[in-house]
């Protein structure tokens, strides 16, 4: 039997966002009562809740979300436990083995703090020689229960986003992955053309039977 | 070999709405030359592009998207050849084996006016004999690849909505699924606490070998 896991924060009308971002807008504009259906409007960037960036977020001609195939949000998926470490280093991945096409996720158990403004103030930083290993092995997507996977001047996202490796940010509930040893990524974004889009990430793992 | 096919539209900077709805506004809002990175700011309602609407949008006390559980976003997909027709129909069915938790996706070909007038102008509509027997069956999802099963009233997007069979309008090249006997469908919308969602809708089909 296979079990779905989902990853993704819900978003609803109160986000946190990023220090300096400004606060979306999840609005109610239509009510059964008066309109006879119900509809919400949404204002807002899209570095807000689970998302992901493509190249173009900080690369200068890099792809625009909606030009990625869509082979790229699918992949083995490999767990790396970061759990109480100050920065993710490069030993982390010692004993990963990686492939090409790979899903790193990155648990640091800090998901916990979504909603609280500590979230934003500090979290572990992905070093420059982590990023380049996953580079090196042509991973996919990394993915993190973090705000970002560094801070300006971003020189790991442009690492990362340079050589087409997309970037998720603020997963949730990594820790459910723990003890799986097999499991796919599903890392599905909306079709945007711009820089980055919600994304719903779910894991595939097999449970024993 | 498994082939991933895309049946989401692109989300651009000039979408086409819904008769009536406000149009939504995909706009730049930070550049690399200026600020360091690119970001693009989004305003506008849920029912734009391709989409999928949750319970709620019909339903008093429906389910809200965020709420429901992922497994009903993966089904078997069962494929409905209605290119031609006037009306959608319950003989449609016939000749189509349904099982619970199938995705029924229906095909009329109006993806290819999807950008002009005319795609709003008319379209067939959904019979409720043919919305009450993918009730019977238990299917998950419909899938269209015009903007609405129906018109006000809306009783067919009721019969489905009240019944949690979810509605995906605004599919993209369906037709590339004809011949193609047996395929899963992904629809994974974004997590939002209201009544619809951008949806990216994905086929994994096997290839001939």
């Amino acid at each position: 039997m296979m079990k779905l896991i989902d990853l993704t924060h819900v978003f609803s009308a109160n986000m946190p966002v990023y220090p300096g971002d400004s606060s979306p807008e999840l609005k109610q504009t239509a009510f059964i009562a008066a309109q006879g259906y119900n509809s919400y409007g949404l204002r807002g960037g899209m570095h807000v809740g689970t998302h992901m960036d493509a190249p173009l977020h900080m690369i200068p001609d890099g792809a625009f979300m909606s030009d990625i195939p869509v082979t790229q949000f699918f992949g083995r998926g490999r767990l790396v436990d970061a759990r109480g470490r100050a920065a993710l280093t490069e030993d982390l991945l010692d004993n990963v083995a990686l492939e090409a096409g790979d899903v790193v996720l990155v648990l640091t158990g800090r998901h916990k703090l979504f909603r609280s403004p500590e979230y934003y103030e500090s979290f572990p930083q992905v070093t420059p020689s982590f990023a380049e290993r996953l580079v090196s092995a042509g991973v996919s997507i990394l993915g993190l229960d973090t705000p970002s996977p560094d801070s300006p001047p971003f020189s790991v996202h442009k690492i990362l986003l340079s050589n087409n490796v997309l970037i998720v940010e603020n997963l949730n509930d990594l820790e459910l992955l723990l003890g799986t040893p097999e499991f796919e990524v599903f890392a599905v974004p909306s079709k945007y053309q711009c820089e980055a889009a919600p994304v719903r990430v779910i894991a595939r793992v097999r449970e024993n039977t």
